[in-house]
């Protein structure tokens, strides 16, 4: 009597929330304090103050303006401001008539997925990566290639690239830095993705679009550099969200950037407007428009994911465990300590750790650890990977 | 290389917003005040101030809390105190488990027509009808059946709901307060409704469910009743938002009720939930989570809704317009005075009149009339319509 896609995607076990709720037992049962929870992946810093004093002055003095419907794509001072600050940052010229805002990360994939998609199109991801591509690609009636994961450095198995991208292939999606790797793609990484999309566009007769994911941007590093992908290949469609550089996850607040250079580019941005309409998304929320375009130059404090990775790094590298070195976002994806990922991360949490195995990501023989915690979670989980470690011993 | 259908939606001419556009154009010309739009069904009245003090409360107090993600289906909280407000003022017993918070009415619809579409499945529309439904049914993969208008009473034309309603049927859309003609289905009609749905579910062997679309809940006139669809059709699936009510169509906030009373009521939740996580909904806006939860008894100033359908509504009839007493929402669905409602609205912008033809929503010979306006502009507007009408003379 309903969907069985549906019902089965409201009704799946989910693995991080399982963790989740486990480690809300827990915590009744020893203390809140004596679990360590990297399971989730939530902004731990606050926004800059300026985000919540822009909104409560919007709320002052434009009470009844600030919550009016806008234009399906956005307020047009509010792209007007992303346009010129994306001109700025990166010497573009882009126009605010190629920014649609929407609903946050997932909602821009969508717009973007339902916008391209044609009857027999596919969309290759890269391994590990963020599982809800595979919902979002399915629903826009496309099939997902995945390419699995080249585990040493978490970059891009080009030969296995290679024998995926076809005539089917109408789009290729980056998440850089990434989810759930932390790794970011180095400018040859990026380049040689670009060579190889512009050579496979014109021997199949049609652009092959890069789709880059960029939720954690602003979230990089010092040594580490994440190159602005549309001046790298040009057909780039750029899907931002404000949750992680604001800490605004729960306010769903992003767009999309079709740069005026992309092939059929008028098309490709009518479609993910199209696709909003189909989807239900009717403009973007008002005042958060308001707010992140105002405060779209600022970032809330991330130094302390930086700082968390470090530690964390140096630490687990001393213990023994295998981590390929983060340039980003706040996760690491250390090796499991036994072949079985799901096994590692059960036998985890019997020393009260909540990692994330890696399989979910399509990398098994991995997990995931979100780090976006306080600095002295981590201190105090260290001797716990030690003795998990030590298990193995 | 892109989705033609998206691409087809994303460019179609509008024709609410060609006269908006036009509007804006003429005011240039003559003085915003001398064009009367009636085009936008944009709330005229504030929210309450409660609501942004609220608001303002929230980011003072929870400045970091009230931006963090929420459930998927919505902050227990916030759900909970939407239950209880049901519960007290309907007399029910809803528990927060059935409510599945979302990012506005169409936002809620679009779950709705996913979560439940199976392939070959239609879904039965009343005209006039808001015209996006047919977006959103077909964007389920759905088939919209459409019944044409009672013009009468714009109440529903049982014969031809009788024809229509099929072993493929669904579901079946009501809007009341109704979205373009103002009319509120009676006691009588709902209860007709219900009767016929009992008898069609048993014929065929299955459920069909009646999806009450109800934006304008609360905008009900003196003399009118709207009754609680869910204590007239058990199988009701209610598709609520906050835009009307508290005056924030751009904040983008509503919910979907699925009674626990509802044939298979778990799947059928399961299945809007899992529709939201594959169209890319991954939680209702946070912070207004909170806001309208905390104020969802309260509503805006509506009177002047009342006031102004009171105003337009004798002085048209004096006129000599034929208009069906609207019961509440903001619209008014007089008759065209010449068959054809496209040259109607066309010859109304001579007089700086904008009124919407009623073709677009499935029901020509009429227009419709926004008067979410000031008072003052209906009252300076009459003479023009006075003056279309003596254009015919």
């Amino acid at each position: 009597m309903v969907s069985e896609r549906m019902k089965g995607l409201g009704t799946a076990r989910s693995v991080i929330r399982e963790l989740f709720e486990y480690g809300k037992v827990r915590a009744a049962e020893i203390g809140a304090e004596n679990v360590y929870d990297f399971s989730i992946g939530n902004p731990s810093v606050p926004s800059p103050d300026a985000v919540n004093e822009t909104a409560i002055r919007l709320l002052r003095e434009q009470p009844d303006l600030i919550h009016a419907y806008t234009s399906a794509q956005g307020a047009a001072d509010a792209r007007q401001r992303f346009a010129d600050s994306l001109n700025r940052r990166f010497g573009a010229s882009y126009t605010a008539s190629r920014l649609y805002l929407t609903v946050g990360a997932a909602a821009s994939l969508c717009c973007v997925f339902n916008g391209l998609a044609c009857p027999g199109d596919e969309f290759v991801v890269f391994a590990p990566f963020f599982p809800e591509y595979k919902v979002f690609i399915e629903g826009a009636g496309a099939k997902m290639v995945l390419i699995p994961p080249e585990i040493e450095t978490f970059q891009i198995d080009f030969d296995a690239l290679e024998r995926s991208v076809s005539e089917h292939t109408k789009g290729v999606v980056i998440n850089t830095p990434n989810n759930p790797s932390g790794v970011v793609y180095s400018k040859e990484t990026l380049e040689r993705l670009a060579g190889l999309l512009m050579e496979k566009s014109k021997q199949f007769g049609h652009p092959i679009y890069l789709i880059s994911d960029e939720p954690y941007r602003e979230i990089v590093y010092a040594g580490f550099e994440a190159p602005w992908v549309p001046h790298i290949y040009r057909d780039t469609i750029v899907c931002y969200s404000f949750s992680k550089s604001l800490s605004l996850p729960g306010e769903r607040i992003g767009y999309v950037l079709v740069p005026e250079e992309v092939t059929q580019g008028d098309d490709v941005y009518a479609a993910v407007a199209g696709a909003g309409r189909s989807l239900g998304y009717v403009c973007a929320p008002s005042l958060f428009q308001q707010v992140t375009s105002i405060c779209c130059d600022m970032t809330s404090d991330l130094k302390i994911y930086e700082e968390n990775a470090r530690l964390f790094v140096s630490a687990l590298r001393e213990m023994g465990y295998h981590v390929v070195e983060p340039g980003g976002a706040f996760y690491l994806f250390p090796r499991s300590l036994e072949p079985d990922d799901a096994a590692f991360s059960e036998r985890a949490k019997q020393f009260d750790l909540l990692i994330v195995p890696g399989a979910s990501f399509g990398a098994p023989g991995h997990v995931r650890i979100s780090y976006c915690v306080q600095t002295d979670t981590i201190r105090r989980a260290l001797p716990k990977f030690q003795a998990l470690a030590d298990s193995y011993k």
